[in-house]
């Protein structure tokens, strides 16, 4: 028996829209919604992918999550704005902002935007990467459920809190930084729970704060930080911006997608700089394929390749797109039980 | 015989500045200077104090480093703007850029300042905690030089890159987060070489890309990066903001601060947010007391404290305010070198 199948980009596209538009979610927001889950399946990132569906569906059901409100401007002014979700979709709120952050990098230089009372909203990639389009360096920020311990504390208290950071090059495929400042991510963990599988030891503690090899032993437990106290601080930072500048939740109470208690009260950070005001952008961009180049053509360790920021990710994709995304068996069937209650066609 | 002796914080100002100023510094920006190192032994930072005056006079008197220049604005445009550090002190660089940044925040919410040719500028939490002074959020970054091998090679290409989160607290004193991308900073590396002490395994790898408990083999190695891929790709976008976005230096070749072979070409970004956009200063303070406060209040590993970021660093500023701010006799002695080449009063 096969552990996974393969679909085609378009078959998965029509599915999801389908089921989120039978959910009350607007057509064109639907797109949005679907191309970051897409985007991470391709790009390899299973974790962030379509597996999350049922999760989001979830909580609309549970009537935690709205299916579709209207994001609102709290604030906007010059080079800076705030946006409130509406404990919506983050994926509508959250390119909304990036676009806006890109709009205003074009007139000031740079844009932040902040997004509060936000939910989950897939790859942080995918909002990064809507800057390098424009010739733009993107960077983004997220809060999320509590994961991780304060260095030297017991029980986790901030999220994973990823940050992405996208460098548009020119021949080369674009440099993507899309990391948690965790070890690993917590969706890594959960996907290794949902499919019965080990993890590294390394990875996260236990509840009594002991390594473990147990992804359900760690989703109770809490995941190590990069660098000890310095990843507990890039997750403090970003907890700082995300959660309490946009005013949306006190550290240590987002929500995790899974509880289905209330609200998520998640925040995000958004920025744009726009390289142009710098530099000519051809040159800037011959320069990172110089750097790219640089890098590759390293001694590496074992005489295997040096991989660049986001080139496996690029590659995944381009196979991905050729042979079709291969989801687990796990989450094609989470997908259809969907499917089953929205009266969709089944994958299979 | 002790280990290090004590001297009064007005001392050490008198006698940095009295050496900067015979070296060719103006008085205002040897204050600066002075400054900025001070505030690094204040805060127990040993690496990037006093400890790096002998250097920076070093680079002067080989002529690869001029004691004052004007800094120039290459560009300034809205929410951004370039300056030229001209090759001399990246404080003094720094400083402007960081004000500078400070004021565009107060204009267009946030404010984004670079830096190109310019120097090793101290303590990375010195210029993010002018803005905390005006309730803003401060951020900075600096690149520096090889130190990091790519992610899978063996030689270093990257710099330790630091980064600098500041934050503004009530009651509490600020949230301060300054850390290098590597697992360590190799200022401390090198001080263990100066005062010929080991370093704990897991801080850096030797140049055959093997752990080493040995300074002087780290210095001639790799530092290991924070989180692996992780710490890279944050190292790598750091050098591409301060190095490449400014025209300074292709990444691999920032300079040394004890390689006086040329210019050290080190960029820097500075950036400012001003919270009173998003949220009453006040209540934003009240809010990152309440964090502090909760997190302080964990229970510990090991029934310790658990400490906020920059608190050991206040502590310890408090006690040296008091005592006097000590000083290896490797330190003192590099100074009084100092002192008898330009006519000034030897510290004792």
């Amino acid at each position: 028996m096969k552990d996974s199948l393969l679909f085609p980009v378009d078959q998965l596209k029509l599915f999801s829209n389908d089921i989120l538009v039978k959910v009350g979610v607007a057509p064109e927001n639907a797109d949005i919604i679907t191309e970051t889950l897409l985007l991470s399946d391709l790009r390899g990132v299973k974790s962030h992918g379509l597996v999350r569906l049922s999760a989001y569906i979830g909580r609309i059901e549970a009537g935690v999550m709205a299916a579709d409100k209207a994001v609102d401007t709290v604030m906007n002014n010059k080079a800076v704005a705030l946006l409130d979700a509406n404990n919506s979709f983050g994926q509508v709120a959250g390119h909304r902002a990036m676009k806006l952050a890109i709009g205003k990098a074009k007139e000031y230089g740079c844009g932040m935007v902040m997004v509060r009372n936000s939910n989950h909203f897939g790859i942080t990639a995918y909002y990064s990467m809507l800057a390098i389009k424009e010739d733009m360096i993107g960077a983004v920020l997220t809060n999320a459920s509590p994961a991780m311990a304060p260095f030297r504390a017991k029980t986790p208290l901030l999220g994973t809190n990823p940050l992405s950071i996208a460098v548009p090059a020119n021949e080369y495929p674009p440099i993507i930084l899309d990391m948690s400042t965790t070890v690993t991510a917590r969706g890594r963990i959960r996907y290794a729970a949902m499919t019965g599988s080990d993890i590294p030891l390394g990875w996260a503690l236990d509840k009594c704060g002991k390594p473990t090899r147990n992804a359900q032993e760690a989703l109770e437990g809490s995941l190590e930080a990069i660098g000890g106290v310095k990843g507990f601080g890039l997750s403090l930072a970003i907890d700082i911006l995300c959660g309490i500048l946009t005013s949306t939740a006190m550290t240590g109470t987002v929500k995790n997608i899974t509880d289905n208690s209330g609200p998520a009260k998640t925040g995000h950070f958004f920025m744009a700089i726009d390289i142009a005001k710098f530099d000519d952008p051809e040159n800037f961009k011959n320069k990172v394929d110089e750097i790219i180049r640089i890098v590759k053509s390293m001694p590496s360790i074992d005489d295997g390749p040096v991989y660049m920021l986001g080139e496996i990710e690029y590659m995944s994709t381009s196979e991905n797109l050729t042979n079709g995304i291969p989801l687990g068996i796990e989450v094609v069937n989470s997908l259809n039980v969907l499917a089953r209650r929205y009266e969709a066609p089944q994958l299979s």
